[in-house]
């Protein structure tokens, strides 16, 4: 009888936007049971709908995964985003995918007003530049459903303190781009290569130090 | 014999980064001393310096003003940036003006995470832009000084609930944007005749329903 | 009885893709039967119409002015542009204020692929930058009507060696900026002040030697 | 005896400004000695030196191509660049790869300010854009040594109206973007594949009626 091995859950979200496809989800269901740094990938697809992807989240959380990278799409972004926090507030621009656009209201009423990924964000960034991708530490995640999503993460794991946890933006795929003249890109591939580099860097855990600092 | 008025404080920066003046403190003390909206102007002009800096907001908080608005620069933004969110760390790009640049540091050790503005926001773009004035609203101060005095300020006044609050950034002026190519800029005058709307306004303190959120 | 003074012609533009003002014209203006280095300013309104404007162009040309300012609004941009070059092609990515969207026409038929401004640009440039006013070279006049008028200006003067000519694009006013989130701008004021500074420093004509180029 | 097939001629670049590689020339050397709709590609990786990159464009335009796509890096765009017109002007920002940095000189003494592409560029970006390769309209291509080489082409194939010429920009590779924080990019696998289908569009010559208009 073999023992099960522990689990790493990767979250991508469905098109939203009027996009057809969403790169997050792309580059996250290519890992789907795979094998990585002795752990196996869970993948799950979360609604572009506040409220309805914290529940499917926190129904995934009670598998106990021992690290959860949340990943969903930024239009407009040239490098892979990684958030350094969430903050307790939904501020749509537009509707989300059910039709709710809610304006200056908490991620979870109560809660405190940020949260920290749980990530060796600045070890995660080193590892993808060295790798020939771009990536950048980001410090906002926006207000839409993907901090939306980011929050109520951190918030269900606030009382488990050893599961690594964080957020991950991803820019368009060229196929989108060429849709949104000006706007940059990075293949599914890539993303997809990015994001396996990532889980094995973030179950190490070794933070580096140096600067990933905005002037404003 | 005269009742005081009660006071506002305008806080700007001295120059850093190798620039020659600080569009923030030009931009302030203007309006030293001046009355508006029935309150009299305070202003003080800060160090570029973690630690100094918020040392000598704290006195100035001891007048008990009843609105602070601390001012920045941002050099690169179009736009006044009514900042929502001050985030517990500092992570320095370039040494401050004391030479010290604290990377993945807390700005206070075993404070939240966060701290919201106690400004409306939200009335605040709406004023600005009506007045012909670009304006928008930032869901990051950065993580350098800004951030700092953001953050210290808003933790000084966390048990003083009715006491207003915030940060904003404003772009490089013309002159300094000249020796920057490509970088947008905001004249002085203008960004103290937006000074002297916000106090009016979040004095007022009524906040609008309208959404500037960010997707990312 | 007195001489009258050598001319100098401004033009500006009216307003168009839906904008209420134009700050090319609003900067020009001002400038009406001023005296600059001893030369009368006349100033001229151009349609934002292919064809139409260049017919008012081509009859204040008549009047014979020793230098010829053409200033077209570029929302988007931060700095004053000083163009290099004027290329024979109409291609309208918007209608014009008559309707007409030409794609892909010659401005002149027969006339050649391209005309270089007759302006010391890099004097110009230098002249605003030691003043304060952003400004930068441009290589670049797009493919609307601004290019179209500066193609024809040159053209019209093709056998007139002796007269300088040239064209400038300007940014947003701040008033227009707050109404294209994010997007650049720069005061009426200014703008009109660069120009009084571009006429002096044409007339006098002397050039810089030193790069405004672009890598691509 | 195999009749020999008509010829296409790819030309990319050295590495310059301190790159360890050039994807032009990453791009154009995987199409090496391959038939691509009934032509043979030949290669060629010129220096990045004015004057020098010409003479070797010159000799191997004797092989007598039926089209020359001449292609070349441009930093920190985030499409293909199908560029409309050489101007016959170098200025160079930064020295050249054998240290010469041209202000305000001709390309080619004598010969007219512009050229335009003969490309069918309209078509040539619907065919990309429809392939899910970002591509766009350039109309400057710069004054270093990319425009150098494209003025020189087409002043080259002036009395051959029967070649197609034109030039092209490619964005970093992620690897290079990785290296400049912020810096879109598209992988070199993408731009080869581009340019195979800009070969078998160009050839085909069709050109399409439809606007890539700038309006500044």
């Amino acid at each position: 009888m073999t023992r099960s091995l522990p689990r790493v859950l990767l979250t991508g979200f469905e098109p939203f936007d009027g996009e057809a496809v969403n790169p997050s989800w792309e580059a996250v269901q290519a890992h789907e049971g795979r094998e990585i740094a002795g752990h196996r990938i869970e993948t799950l697809c979360l609604p572009v709908c506040f409220g309805e992807s914290l529940g499917a989240l926190r129904r995934a959380l009670r598998r106990r995964p021992a690290l959860v990278l949340a990943v969903g799409q930024a239009g407009g972004r040239a490098a892979i985003g990684i958030e350094r926090v969430a903050i307790n507030v939904d501020d749509a621009r537009i509707p989300d995918n059910a039709g709710a656009q809610p304006i200056d209201c908490p991620v979870i009423r109560g809660a405190p007003a940020a949260y920290f990924a749980r990530l060796p964000i600045k070890a995660l960034r080193a590892e993808l530049v060295a790798a020939g991708i771009p990536a950048e530490i980001s410090h906002s995640a926006g207000t839409f459903v993907c901090n939306h999503v980011f929050f109520g993460l951190m918030h269900a794991l606030r009382r488990r303190p050893g599961v690594r946890a964080g957020f991950v933006h991803v820019p368009y795929s060229p196929a989108q781009a060429a849709r949104h003249p000006g706007a940059p890109s990075l293949p599914v591939e890539r993303v997809s290569a990015a994001l396996e580099r990532m889980v094995e860097v973030a179950l190490r855990c070794e933070e580096r130090r140096e600067s990933a600092g905005a002037l404003h």
